[in-house]
């Protein structure tokens, strides 16, 4: 039997609030999708003004990042042609998503989930993302310290 | 033109507040979507428990609830053998819901958004929708007042 | 809440009409689909001799132009490989369309819908798309002075 | 931060084992899939003479039993028009599966994975994914005590 460390709700609400705050910051509405360690979804929010067709990439980003346990913007700089990697944009109908915007949430060096962003630029989104890891990784250091 | 009224951000948290309340109160985690009008996320949360297949079905059951402009389980009386609506439950490629506990959410008798929940039974999952609504409505009133 | 401007149906008419004059014009025979500003279809026309794959490619297109407030050619642009943009063409199952010839139909600044053409060249389809928007705006302009 | 129990691939195999023994004692080859506690299939086995047409129907199967954390034969039983949860059958494009065949697997009152198997009846699916699991816990308990 294996046992998993997974991000619960209380945490998901950390990495989505860490977004938002970065997205409202840079006057960028986003949409913010926060899944499991399985790639499962376990919350979202569309900013006022995020786009209709953020609502599924950011999941798809968010989906890659912790299923494949890789961000986004990494398998996109190996997905080009000529590479043997190239290609997998397509995998899953699509939902293995290589456009830059999802990164792996890591604690004590396992991934326990990812988040993915979309609705700007796709160094916007990572930023967002980052953020949005930043502020749940501050905030876990202060309640345990 | 036409001018169409859709719940904003803060509208879908009230609907997910008071909807996760309820379920909290008896004891069914659950997974709680809300949609806009037009049927497309605003905000979702799979509560600690909740079903990984209720991820799809509760969005679905908003989807359903907002696009169509009917409650699911409206759908489900009459979505038996015989009656002309039969085989509604398989188009959209299955995305049209019509299990029970997906409602529009109306204001000032427009449709406005839908929430759609699941992971209990389904007059479970109704009543947690009606509870959102519920806690929707009455913090508007007490805002407007 | 939010109050959304959206397209209705003679609005609609008039983008059809604009951009199946100028296919008309050019003698090639289109698919031409309008959305509202969620994406969703509003109106659909296949000229005679419109291409049977272009029924789904118009309206991927004018879906994408509407939901991402953006320009098809101009996600075509960006999605380049080596850029993090790139794989977003095959967001959505591929329905996230990058190729010319959707555009989103702005009124005073605010995307209320958009319009999607296929089955000329790209030039061809966004040439047509324009001229949709013109026809609109125009009669819009008649109208309202 | 969430602690989850899953199965790791030497679970899986016996699992694999114990019904492919018992399917094999009834003359009736088959489709076995076995998946961890979030539907992710861990381990497939599609023994000589199983239909090809299982092999989607067995992984379902197992998904089903996982994330929904219910035998599928329990969905069939509720899955009645007339009935709320009627429709079920068509969520996530089909893939929730109410047909007879797929349990999840409890250790410790948890659900840590599931199997799903097709090719024979749905009662012989069933006892054959029984014995699955009766030669899991058996074998583990040797293992322990």
């Amino acid at each position: 039997m294996l046992t998993v460390t997974r991000l619960d709700q209380a945490d998901a609400r950390l990495l989505l609030a860490g977004a938002a705050a970065r997205a409202q910051a840079i006057g960028v509405p986003m949409c913010i999708a926060v899944t499991d360690e399985s790639g499962n979804l376990l919350a979202f929010e569309r900013m006022d003004g995020g786009k209709v067709t953020s609502i599924t990439v950011a999941q798809d980003k968010a989906f890659t990042a912790a299923a494949a346990r890789k961000a986004t913007h990494e398998y996109n700089q190996a997905c080009v042609p000529g590479n043997l990697v190239f290609g997998i944009h397509t995998a899953l109908s699509g939902r293995l998503s290589v456009v830059g915007g999802g990164l792996p949430v890591l604690v004590e060096g396992e991934v326990v989930g990812a988040i993915g962003l979309s609705s700007g630029t796709p160094q916007q989104d990572i930023d967002c993302a980052q953020a949005g890891i930043d502020h749940f990784l501050q905030h876990r250091q202060a309640v345990q310290s």
